[in-house]
């Protein structure tokens, strides 16, 4: 699979489904790679299926001894788009995929046909700045349980969490094998480029079609940071995922693809009510 | 528009959209009629759109003097789709639809493809009896004034209602115009036809794929309601429709039609996540 | 029990409790009277406990003809205290009287000691003016099944309703037996009296210890209404009554007189964590 | 001030208040101490207020090297109440002390007048268990900054957080200059006293007056795990403080004290509602 290179980093990507379709970018969560989303390839196959592994995710350049915002995040996809001849894009992004999309949107909502942001905020607020800095000390320690424990427990509910045990040991024991400290510095890095994302005063300017998708159980970013996204957003959408957290991908797949489909489907098409 | 004749009734549809499409057919809530669907005949273009008027219902026989159950709008409803050659339907149900959808799919689900359960109960519990009494009488005055503050204004959230009251007085004015004794006897008789419902513990036996939808500020039908169906049947799927009342089809009508359109284009692909 | 004239109105009152205690005053929901809170005489029996019939509640005058608002009640109270020689009251208002409540302590904060609002609002917005129209539409059948079925169920949440079934329907009978043409008309009036209720931008000048109580299941007077208003007064507190509607007193007397009784135990006591 | 054997223990406890009021108990959350409780003397004083630091808590022996339950919490806490001659306490526990309380009115609860319990959970869930292993994980830096980040911030709400960023930093302070690794070490063996709880389904043998108290935005103790215990527990009553996270003492301090003290002040009062 190809990367390309874009300002001075090398970016990482795969594209699936329909080459006549319109494109659909999916922006990763913080912890998330391209490799997150070979499940969807099926489900999103109607659509070009852009996936990339933003600066310090997955097989993209790490940008060691590097500080960066995730306005840098944005002005990469840009260029990114450009050198892809990707001009019209459907943008998906899922929490600090979110918060680059944002980004995007208000410097280039040119290029954007519509706008999905899941599980996101448009702050990163004193408490999530300090819940970072604990994540940063679990980079710290380049120890796959320890991390897990403290860092990605907190994405599920706890129902789910409790429901696939199994599965959270069996994905801590992949982390035990395959995360580098090269990779944990990477995300370290990631989360101190969100550090002070502070859009909330911003977006008003977006005027793409867009839909929030927020989840009932979500602790990381509660449902009141995407109301707020929307209240601010004009004639934005907002529905919710029943009965998951954080990582509504994960825990409830169907819904996740299904509210995005059927988005893309219906935003354009004429319901006149009044 | 045609007329067919289905038990003793004669029952009013209407066909859109795509004539080789899968049928997708709605079931109206309690006051609503085929009419209530025009606004959505083009988002739903590429289904066959089946609308029909349940017993009572716009142009569909009036029961006068018969009392019937929901069970015996199911079965007219397997006549129905028998008469019109519909085999295997994409069945979505509101409110008072949505418990007819029950009743149907307990006894012929295998006519369903996928069903949508929109902001609906499994049983007319005690409260929701007396609040059917309650509409009752406001029938009972044939006052259009009267039957929509009692009856119509408990459909609508608080923030959607104080933000169309134009809107809400244009369409009492209708009713004021429109309505006569006939209609609001049926609505009695539907009314009643609902009361003893009670499909909670049968619907465990729904094995078709299954999708819930709610509304964070139904007061009629709360969340709780889709909930508990949604934990009796087998994969079913939830998503809440964010800032609505119960009648979110009105209210938010692209996050109705999209959370349909996105579940019947996703719940047959494969998305393995665990 | 004695009668007190007060402007032009004969105002009932009943005192119990410690005469040496600080009077706690309670302002009665709509379709309350002091009667009532017979049930509370032991449990607030460390206060002077001052119940009175509200202008058209009770056994106070029925003000046949007059137009009024609540802040006719307001002042009505604060002649009716200085006539009693109640100079620093703790003052309860619950639903209706919460509201009358307000414009009390606006107009008249010096007479207050210490101030509990009670399932209520600061403003009657257009969805309850009409759901007000409804409920005076009820009044006008004088019919107490009706009466009951379409303004007195939405008091109660379902499961307390469903669950005190009996108790309910005991409600309606005596509805039935005792209430007179007077009373239904004296209801109308209090509805009206509250139609035009605005003091959301005013009560930012209460400056005495505040409470607010809500209920988890308050569709009349939802919790959000109750935040507004404690986001408004400054170090006001708030508790929310878990399982209960809009009639907390009835449903969750414990709780109700609990969450009082607490109050104003520790609200001027010292208690500083910072 | 004193400390008493119990067992093999050495326990620290501090009286206040009213020696011939009735003893009023106060069982710490994980992290807390006696000293926690300073602010609260002066609203308890009516009472006779023991606070006592648990096995491993504040000036109580550190069980080094042994292994032990909230069940020997109980056992302990039996004996020192035998030993001060209290017989008949109100029991308040909140957080790990809630637990400790639950598992004392299992086998004592002749010797509990009246029970509150606050910020609490019946079962340490897989989701729990696992967020402990990473508070284990923070305690083993013996770092105040990645502890205080990572253990304490979730306790908060994110408003509260916010608004209170200076307090909370010189909580870290003093955090970073007293707490030693004996003091690490014996909140890691709390942390692991409390891995196994189970009580769920023992506690509908608790029949005396218990108090509910929950916090509407607790994300480690949720609401439904109190609503669940409230489920179990007869007649339980519950409060929930509104705006607060699972530190709800430090939060809402009058919220707080003033839902005990309404609840001891009320629940042997008679209000017969029907």
């Amino acid at each position: 699979m190809p990367k390309i290179d874009v300002m001075n980093y090398s970016i990482y990507y795969e594209i699936y489904g329909n080459e006549e379709g319109e494109p659909l970018v999916i922006l990763n969560g913080l912890m998330m790679s391209t490799a997150s989303w070979t499940p969807f390839i099926d489900v999103f196959s109607k659509y070009k299926l852009v996936l990339l592994d933003l600066i310090d995710q997955g097989q993209s350049t790490k940008a060691v001894g590097e500080e960066y915002t995730q306005e840098r995040q944005a002005d990469m996809l840009k260029e990114f788009f450009q050198k892809l001849n990707l001009n019209k894009v459907n943008l998906v992004g899922i929490s600090y995929g979110g918060e680059v999309a944002m980004e995007f949107a208000i410097k280039y909502q040119d290029m954007i046909r519509a706008l999905v942001l899941a599980n996101t905020t448009s702050r990163t607020n004193a408490f999530m700045q300090d819940m970072g800095k604990g994540w940063e000390y679990a980079t710290s320690t380049y120890d796959a349980a320890a991390f897990f424990k403290i860092s990605v427990l907190p994405v599920y509910s706890v129902k789910f969490y409790e429901d696939n045990l199994e599965w959270m040991r069996a994905r801590e024991q992949m982390f035990n094998k395959t995360l580098t400290p090269e990779w944990y510095d990477g995300v370290k890095r990631l989360i101190r480029s969100a550090e002070h994302l502070n859009v909330t005063d911003k977006i008003d300017i977006i005027n793409v079609p867009t839909l929030l998708i927020g989840a009932d159980e979500d602790t990381i970013t509660p449902l009141a940071y995407q109301r707020e996204i929307q209240s601010k957003i004009k004639n934005s959408q907002m529905v919710i995922i029943r009965g998951s957290g954080h990582g509504s991908m994960y825990e409830r797949p169907y819904e996740f693809a299904g509210s995005i489909i059927g988005f893309l489907e219906t935003y354009d098409k004429k319901i006149t009510i009044k």
